[in-house]
């Protein structure tokens, strides 16, 4: 980071004297992904500038390392000329991704320049539905055919090598470019050179169809520590694959719309500082209204309780403690069960497995809060055995509640097609909160005879 | 899955009527992150079984696979003869994950058939303290010289490419093991065969260090789209190499930390299922006291306006509304902030920004919120203008305390070198709870003349 903040300043040097050759050597020898980085940091007209000094593959290069808000702004400002060479120079995926966002009437415009064979690969990879494997896969890859010798193989390699993602695992495929194995280029390296591709390539091929969510293709790389995984189509054709680095963005996507939905959230579409405030305030309000109104059913229940509250106003001191317990714990176990579900570790069977356990533990946590509970009401001076005896059990039952449906209710949004996260602790401690006031004060009215 | 359902269906039956052989050549056939899979599902005894019957280097390949915990106990199950065999045939990162939990003396016993090289190397393995890039890197990649021809690189990667974890970015080191350049097998490929490896080699090397933190290792992988990754020591000399395969794993393990640390828990070392109910009451009750004993301090807010609330009980009815919006609003904000810390969107510096930010969001959000539950309040026929004024003006006040607390927090642990993910939804919510609630009943006091 410190490294690249000197580096920065220097390039930033050489655009203010107008050294452009210089500049435009510094950035070529940079990591795409540094230039990139430098881009960010200017003012749009200067990077702007910077950006069509550089040379059509470094440009393209760098592109595909820009957010994809600097990527818009750029495509739209330069001239649809410059904007069709760079998504000619462009991987299939990253052109994809930069087009996605923009009206159909302009990317058709700035396809116009481009040549016939890449504008109809992505009109039609442009066509597949948002998180699918089909919207993330590329269509550059190193094809072979089983009758090829091994030598034959290294020297399609050489030819296509320069213009595929990756040429490390390759693809078998017979005339009706169905697949019928895999091969990797080590497999290759330790063949002798006239060994066919038949005799080496892996037959049991694991693919995914182009329209499998993007989260399924996460998990089969990961599982099975892939380079690339191959996409069929709805004919069993080999239309693509999606390399690992794609695949690492899916994962840390996922992952924070799970965070941010856990936190009853509309995902956000871009990052935190870029978001605008009130982008992040509609992503907001939406549940926090229906929070709201929830939260009037518990408001509700209190009224119920309003004569044994003025008859005993000690007990409102006890209610912040009793909702922040609960909401707690229905945090901590649905939490658990959010996250098992999303990395494929409990499954909807479980469930008798998984009220058994939270109930269980239900009944540990409970015992040491009522225990430091109780010694606290000592200290504090608090004597009334049938008061103490009342928040007690009201700690205990919260508790078990609070994990019971932390365990329940992700499971059974995901039964019925609802993203688990939903269920996180904002939608769980609504309901644990109506739960606990309702028994305890019922407890209060039954023990204290109010 | 349900592919593999019936296999593993098949495979069992083989297992019943012990036909050893074929399972065996069953087994070798299939994939190993699926092998692995159908050990998982059978009784220890049997698993012991079918795993005697695979053959050494599917055997070890299987066993790379297993979880941590099964492959403790399998470990610890067989002969020492027979795991030694093992570890010499895994990956030495894989030997290293699954002796790392296992008491120094045993490890010992396992490594003493093992060769003098394994040994050495796992026990230098074994000291990189947990978490750090040492602790997940392999020994096994494919060094070259400069001095050497592509044809001669070749040649090295066919001797050595069966051993080494990747074949595909290969590392140019001197003399002294201290690295000068990288080169990928696609640029050898391109290359002519005469071509010296120094004319082809990037010697700007992105590397890590062995004391780095694993989740930077993953932050470099992800930003520069490495296959792999050079790792060095203090006198920077090049000892291992991290794979993207398992960087993958590695940030599955720091989002599930940081979910867990954000749902207030201590995070777990096994899946759900599989961990204890005693394990999880000790996960789940240390930071549920802390919370439990802070909610003292608002209940002791509470009982400073004991007098208020028996004269004016309805009060009461508003607490959970305004303590549950809140604790969600602290969870948004604050949970925007610490995913934006992990992935390196936001910083430190960025302090004043996202304060700003937040108090902007929460009068838009806020001003909603008054706006429904004005009109909740006229629709249930709370007619007094003055309790519903301090209703909506507390609301709005712990509205921006909330987001503000949420910003705030998380960088500021940053700055002290806590993790982030501590100050999430459950420790502001404690806090916001007090602070919402001061506000509302001085409010109360000051406009309802109590």
């Amino acid at each position: 980071m410190d490294e690249n903040t000197k580096l920065f300043e220097e390039l930033l040097l050489l655009l203010e004297n107008r050294e452009f050759r210089q500049l435009r050597e510094a950035l070529t020898e940079l990591n795409k992904a540094d230039a990139a980085e430098f881009l960010e940091t200017l003012p749009e007209k200067q990077m702007l500038i910077v950006f069509r000094t550089l040379h059509k593959e470094t440009a393209a290069d760098v592109f595909s390392y820009l957010s994809p808000e600097l990527q818009e702004k750029l495509i739209t400002t330069i001239t649809d000329r410059e904007a069709s060479a760079i998504i000619d120079e462009l991987a299939v995926d990253d052109a994809v991704d930069a087009l996605d966002e923009l009206p159909a009437n302009v990317v058709q415009r700035l396809l116009r320049y481009t040549s016939p064979e890449t504008r109809q690969t992505i009109n039609q990879f442009l066509n597949y539905p948002e998180f699918s494997a089909g919207s993330i896969m590329t269509s550059e890859f190193v094809h072979l055919k089983k009758e090829m010798t091994v030598q034959q193989a290294f020297e399609r390699i050489r030819k296509v090598g320069l213009d595929s993602e990756t040429v490390y695992t390759c693809y078998v495929t017979d005339a009706n470019r169905r697949i019928e194995g895999v091969v990797t280029v080590r497999a290759l390296f330790l063949a002798s050179l006239e060994t066919k591709i038949e005799e080496i390539m892996d037959k049991e091929v694991i693919y995914a169809h182009t329209s499998d969510n993007q989260e399924e293709a996460a998990q089969i790389i990961s599982k099975y520590d892939f380079l690339s995984l191959p996409v069929v189509d709805q004919e069993d054709r080999l239309v693509g694959i999606i390399t690992v680095d794609d695949i690492i963005d899916v994962i840390q996507e996922e992952n924070t719309e799970d965070f941010e939905k856990m936190a009853a959230m509309r995902p956000s579409q871009t990052t935190y500082l870029k978001t605008s405030v009130l982008e992040m305030a509609r992503n907001r309000v939406p549940w926090l209204l229906v929070l709201m109104v929830s939260a009037t059913f518990t408001g509700g229940i209190l009224s119920n309780f309003e004569h044994a509250i003025s008859l005993m106003p000690i007990l409102v001191t006890f209610i912040p403690m009793l909702m922040d317990t609960g909401g707690n714990s229905g945090a901590q176990s649905s939490t658990m069960i959010i996250r098992g579900l999303a990395l494929g570790e409990v499954a909807n069977k479980d469930l008798p497995r998984i009220l058994w356990k939270e109930v269980r533990v239900s009944l540990c946590t409970g015992a040491c809060l009522i225990i430091v509970n109780y010694a606290r009401l000592l200290i504090i001076g608090s004597n009334n055995i049938a008061v103490n005896m009342t928040i007690s059990i009201a700690l205990l039952v919260t508790v078990t509640v609070a994990n019971s449906l932390g365990g329940l209710l992700p499971v059974l949004a995901k039964n019925l097609k609802v993203d688990p996260a939903i269920m996180a602790s904002p939608m769980i401690t609504t309901i644990v909160d109506a739960c606990a006031l309702a028994v305890y004060f019922n407890l209060a009215r039954v023990l204290l005879g109010l």
